[in-house]
């Protein structure tokens, strides 16, 4: 079963926006066992959306399409779904009922002209939002279509399409894919080593996803029987496994941040951080994980030298002597901030983010982190690429994977 | 000029990583007054991938690809593209020079690989990654080829795809664009207005990009020469300007977080903040910005009520009485943060981020901000829906506006 995904917006190509709906249509299909196998995006011009919908309704069995179902003028989709199906737009109740309910009876126009919809759709309803999706039977083909706004359109995507499109996809063949994600190994590394391991691997493909300090292995398989598919996965995951070690931190769509989190809450320890040129960035992460609130204590973004002293109690003296950027200020930092935290373990990341600041002694980039427990503190000083943001979130995975790897120690 | 962007890698469609490549790219050549037509994504797939290209380059003037060139197994970009220009690859002598003054005498196969490419290519210098760009002519016609790493293609892009795009662009016709961010108003309510508002104003069209607390308005205008479409955009920004006023806060890929990071600046105000549910968000998002150690004192991020007593001075009453979420204990965590931090200004969030820690009287969404200087502290109370990391981020989209607004008001 062809499955292709046409993504609807002008903004979508003007970059107004990173289009991050290819991500959360393609993963969850994965994870039924179906694949995108292409993606285009579209502008709001009817001609073109009308032509390009048409050439994707022949190419593929479902055409799944997001954007475009906005109550602003500048949206299109209806407009071309309605001349491709042959059918006109006319006022649905259950809709016009639905939105009633949710938005009171004095609807604005704008929100009303959401309930009129091409005759021939069959409604996906839209609990968090005024458009509702549509589906178009059309021989053995599908359209579906769905709004653009990512917390709209993935509730309608969990609830009602991916049990469809489960439901059509059992033709036999089965594809299932496993993902290590591992960090502090290069790309080129990892291609050479599963080059070697994939050898005596039959039936087993992969793949590798570099990221900044993260390198995904992908393995996937297409097998008769789902059963098969998982064996064949299991078998290779395990050489994979060994090849890599604790060089391996998480699999399919595990973040570094929920992986920390876990280890954390399973060893009931709890942390405290000091942030300097990370600025937030790594408790951000660490607090976008539900439960944080379970290990996390606290952090101390200090960005004068002020905080460093009286917030996380630096001595003078260390900062003048090797000044705010230093293996001494970073050790001073990690245990100061687990004291005043009251926390099992204390991280504390200073360096110079960029892109003023450097100097030949301490470029940009330079960045030490320390990580203390009870007994001792251990330090790493890193010299990074790239420019703020990516220093920034450098030093984030570093310092992340620094305590899993004393985590794995204890 | 017709421009489509390709965009390689069976990580696209399986939904392992966001295609933030079509952004990048789309963004910029807005830049230069040129637009992406079309934009799709292919995997590493052979027959697919040359199909598709050979697709491209008939529809269009221009084709831009990005990934696809790695030194791995999985990367088929570079037979594509000698299958389709007609020419066999081999080693090209200054690739090889260059990777070995970056990566010494003894590079490994798969690096020296990289210097293995399509006789008939033009070479775009990779200064960051292995892979380098290339260029092909085909009549009339361009194919520019692109690594997918983000910063290696920005670097491409800026300094020799712009620059060529540039020089082939002048067909007469000259397309502009302004952009309007607002927030603080909703998506429909900016449609009603922007509707009723441009009936009076011709060749200029508009359209709205929803974000989360944040509608982007964006003007366009082909016209003869660009003197012409600049000036019919400035009238046409003027009447916006009027009808949403203090909403917007900036234009085009200004981010809020550099805007009161800019109006601190000028005003010479510095800043400190107390973050609980946010867990170092709106921190992050100020220290994105080069310069903000200028006004960002430090933060503290406080998930423990011990970490609000000792560290912000919370006091022990207050958070007996009314609780963590309050209205009374936001304004004590800014006042706190404010004299603690030695700051002008101190600004305080805390709430219930969820799924879990929400009741009746304190649902998952309620979150309290205070913005406190010299003379008085102000509080907002809001209820915010979404996941925990929408949650965060409307509250620190919220927050920002609040010292904007407050800054503005001075």
């Amino acid at each position: 079963m062809k499955i292709e995904l046409v993504t609807i917006g002008d903004e979508l190509l003007l970059g107004q926006i990173v289009n991050s709906n290819i991500a959360l249509i393609g993963s969850r299909l994965l994870k039924i066992g179906l694949k995108l196998s292409a993606q285009s995006s579209i502008p709001d011009e009817l001609t073109a959306l009308e032509a390009a919908l048409r050439e994707a309704l022949n190419r593929s069995d479902v055409v799944l399409t997001t954007g475009g179902l906005g109550p602003t003028a500048d949206d299109k989709t209806k407009d071309a779904l309605c001349s491709i199906f042959e059918c006109k737009a006319q006022l649905n109740q259950a809709v016009l009922d639905d939105l009633v309910l949710r938005f009171g009876q004095k609807l604005s126009e704008t929100i009303r002209s959401q309930a009129v919809v091409p005759a021939k759709a069959q409604i996906i309803e839209n609990s968090v939002g005024t458009a509702p999706g549509f589906i178009f039977g059309h021989g053995r083909k599908q359209m579906i279509v769905l709004p653009g706004p990512p917390h709209e359109l993935t509730r309608m995507r969990d609830k009602y399409v991916l049990p469809l499109l489960a439901k059509r996809a059992d033709d036999g063949k089965v594809f299932r894919q496993k993902v290590f994600r591992t960090t502090g190994v290069g790309e080129s590394d990892v291609d050479r080593r599963m080059r070697q391991l994939m050898k005596s691997i039959k039936s087993v493909g992969y793949g590798l996803m570099a990221r900044p300090h993260q390198v995904d292995i992908r393995l996937t398989c297409v097998a008769e029987s789902a059963e098969q598919a998982n064996q064949l996965l299991q078998n290779a995951g395990e050489s994979v496994q060994n090849e890599f070690g604790n060089k391996i931190f998480g699999g399919d769509d595990e973040k570094i941040e929920a992986v920390v989190g876990k280890m954390l809450k399973q060893r009931k320890l709890t942390i405290a951080l000091a942030e300097s040129c990370t600025g937030g960035l790594i408790t951000s992460r660490i607090t976008d994980i539900p439960g944080s609130s379970e290990y996390l204590n606290g952090t101390v973004v200090s960005y004068t030298n002020q905080w460093k002293r009286q917030l996380l109690d630096l001595p003078e003296d260390t900062l003048k002597e090797h000044g705010a950027v230093s293996e001494e200020s970073a050790r001073a930092m990690a245990e100061g901030v687990r004291r005043i935290g009251a926390s099992d373990l204390g991280l504390a990341v200073t360096g110079i983010a960029g892109p003023t600041g450097g100097s030949a002694e301490k470029p940009v980039g330079l960045v030490y982190m320390a990580l203390s427990d009870r007994e001792t503190t251990i330090v790493k000083k890193n010299n990074f690429r790239g420019d703020r943001e990516m220093v920034k979130f450098r030093s984030s995975q570093v310092a992340l994977d620094m305590v899993r790897l004393y985590l794995l120690s204890l």
